[in-house]
């Protein structure tokens, strides 16, 4: 854990391993090489894999126990504290099945009946989720045009002085590629209030903030902790979303009283192998997630090459966290840049147009791979659109 | 799978193995006898753990492939041909993370805004679940003096004429212990079919029906198709809830369709370990089942037996399936017989009060366990009792 312990490598997988191992990724036509889904083409973690394993070798299948876990919750504590500088009680940190099940109780649980605020472009997966909750969905969008990917603060007022009551906050954003600063936070904070509104504050790309920016929690802001959760996760930084463990982050003490008064079949799916994954990210995975937020650099130090080499059209702001770039290659001319990505190139990038309406000349490209696939990822792209 | 077959063995696991395996259910204090939660003292199939511990050996933890899922569904629908006369279509056939949040997924997509009926004693967990879906429960009790536990279709009418628009059968019933007969389940129909109400049927135990009784599933029943959908598992018969992975039956093709079209944050939180799990039982765990059948068969016998002389006063009614035995020991006269088991006994057995109000002099123990446990149970529950 220390950052004197020992660096493990991040290990590429070979198309044969990754096709083995990322079933969803790679689950594309022969000849296909995907970019889109959120997963790595790098090998788990081994110490990580290797906690896992011996769950399974120990026979444990069933149920773990329920609600609040020590051992969990302290492991993130400590992690947090080590990472961010800042971290919550151990009795916020509560254990759901995954991220965006966790969004979804934090709403259901927290969140009054008015509609959702998601700002979009926004991570595909949770459009509609304000609908699952029962909730009207209010796109906020970043204008495609804009220089850097912000929060209209006036437009979150209006929309809340029309009844919206919760802002789904994504820190860092996915597809924005944006780390908002502690400024831009108590912006959205100072709004929030305003309104009397709720945020949960989704973030499962902490972890994935690359070098010259800092995650800050949205629960580390001032004055925050009475009307937010955050849900946060190792799953994402650590290739393990098929392991079932997110964490919610209840910073107050009348939420936490609330999220455990729920009925049991509220939030009662999440995974003994999940949990045991997460804690042995949080407890002994420093040493691997140092290699590999170096290895995200250098790879997104090869994505602005390979993009001013081979596609000068492209926009693309600054990658600040995650290893999933938003281009967008409208200059091509393309009515839908990512069909045209796959049938001329055999690329399978995220359409844009799944992220925010109108967006079909833009696409999220997954950068975590090996160099030589990411090269000629970024050459079949070149290929496909000019 | 065929009958013929080596037959698998069901292993005992000693009190060590036990506390090391299900960390839930052997998470009681030292010298405590656990008898509650629906886990089973003995090793998992070595078949099905084999195959879930080779999808660790092969690195894979990421999301499985989404949505519906050929494999898995004609597996499934296999073993119901084999094992029930009956199979619903493949495409019917979708994974969920686990069977009450398929029962909630049901529910939230397909039944109107009126209450839910839920027959009590109820399974606990499901408790609370209409009003997790932002539904009225209406609790339709089998009075405990009742000879033999029967839905009462007049109540039932009552019920769906006063509002309520779905029913929320356990079959076979935990902790009822009963298989419904093809008739009762077709008397349920006709009375549904009049208020044009849904039913969702949680068929979780039907592996588990014990000789001398027969699982028909309520989608066999005919004129079903239109309002109903089950949803069933291989994780309670074999012992890998924790692994993460139901299937909810959804045999019209309207319904289908209608769940295809959901947000995929409605449902998208199985887990690839849970499917593969679920897979291998259904494909080759026929001769372990075969086996735990005929133990389970043979720790009911007992458990008669030891009533008959360490409990002669508690009335329980034929266990037709489960390993769930539905005490009524209101004849000693305790006020709350789970905590006198507790406190006098150190046995943890579920307390009647948590699967129906008015039910604190009736226990729901666990026969899932060794001989030698199960005898020192009953006599534990005797000398705290009596
Ligand atoms: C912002 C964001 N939230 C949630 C998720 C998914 O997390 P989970 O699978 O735990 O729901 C992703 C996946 O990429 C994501 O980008
Ligand atoms: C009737 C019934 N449904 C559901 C469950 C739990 O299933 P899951 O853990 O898959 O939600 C149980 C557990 O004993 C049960 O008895």
């Amino acid at each position: 854990m220390r950052a004197s312990q020992p660096r493990r490598p991040v290990v590429d997988l070979t198309e044969a391993e990754a096709r083995l191992k990322l079933p969803l990724k790679w689950g594309v036509p022969d000849g296909v090489l995907p970019a889109w889904v959120a997963e790595m083409d790098y090998a788990v973690d081994p110490v990580v894999l290797g906690a896992v394993q011996q769950v399974l070798a120990d026979g444990i299948t069933g149920y773990p126990t329920f609600g609040w876990d020590a051992a969990l919750a302290e492991s993130y504590v400590a992690w947090s504290g080590r990472h961010f500088g800042w971290a919550p009680e151990p009795r916020a940190v509560h254990p759901v099945v995954d991220v965006t099940a966790g969004v979804r109780l934090a709403i259901d649980v927290f969140s009054g009946p008015g509609g959702v605020v998601f700002p979009t472009p926004g991570y595909n997966a949770q459009h509609g989720l304000a609908r699952v909750t029962g909730r009207a969905e209010h796109l906020l969008e970043v204008p495609p045009s804009a220089e850097r990917a912000e929060i209209d603060l006036d437009r979150l007022d209006r929309l809340f002085a029309g009844g919206a009551q919760t802002l789904l906050l994504t820190q860092p954003h996915n597809p924005w590629g944006r780390v908002f600063t502690r400024a831009e936070l108590e912006g959205i904070r100072d709004v929030v209030l305003r309104h009397g509104a709720r945020v949960v504050s989704d973030e499962i790309h902490a972890p994935l903030v690359l070098p010259g920016a800092e995650h800050v929690s949205y629960l580390a802001i001032e004055g925050t902790h009475d009307h937010a959760v955050a849900v946060v996760a190792a799953s994402k930084a650590f290739n393990t979303a098929g392991l079932r463990c997110a964490q919610v982050v209840v910073p107050d003490r009348a939420g936490q009283l609330r999220l455990v008064d729920q009925p049991m079949s509220r939030n009662d799916s999440y995974s003994p192998l999940g949990m045991v994954a997460a804690r042995a990210a949080y407890d002994h995975g420093d040493p691997w997630l140092a290699s590999l937020i170096e290895r995200l650099d250098e790879q997104r130090t090869l994505l602005a090459e390979l993009l001013g080499t081979h596609l000068p059209e492209v926009r693309m702001r600054p990658l600040e966290a995650t290893y999933l770039a938003w281009l967008d290659a409208s200059a091509y001319g393309h009515a839908d840049a990512a069909a045209v990505a796959l049938q001329r190139g055999r690329v399978m990038v995220s359409a844009g147009e799944s992220y925010a309406p109108g967006t079909s000349g833009h696409v999220r490209l997954n950068i975590a791979t090996s160099r030589e696939r990411l090269t000629e990822v970024v050459r079949r792209l070149a290929r496909a659109w000019t």
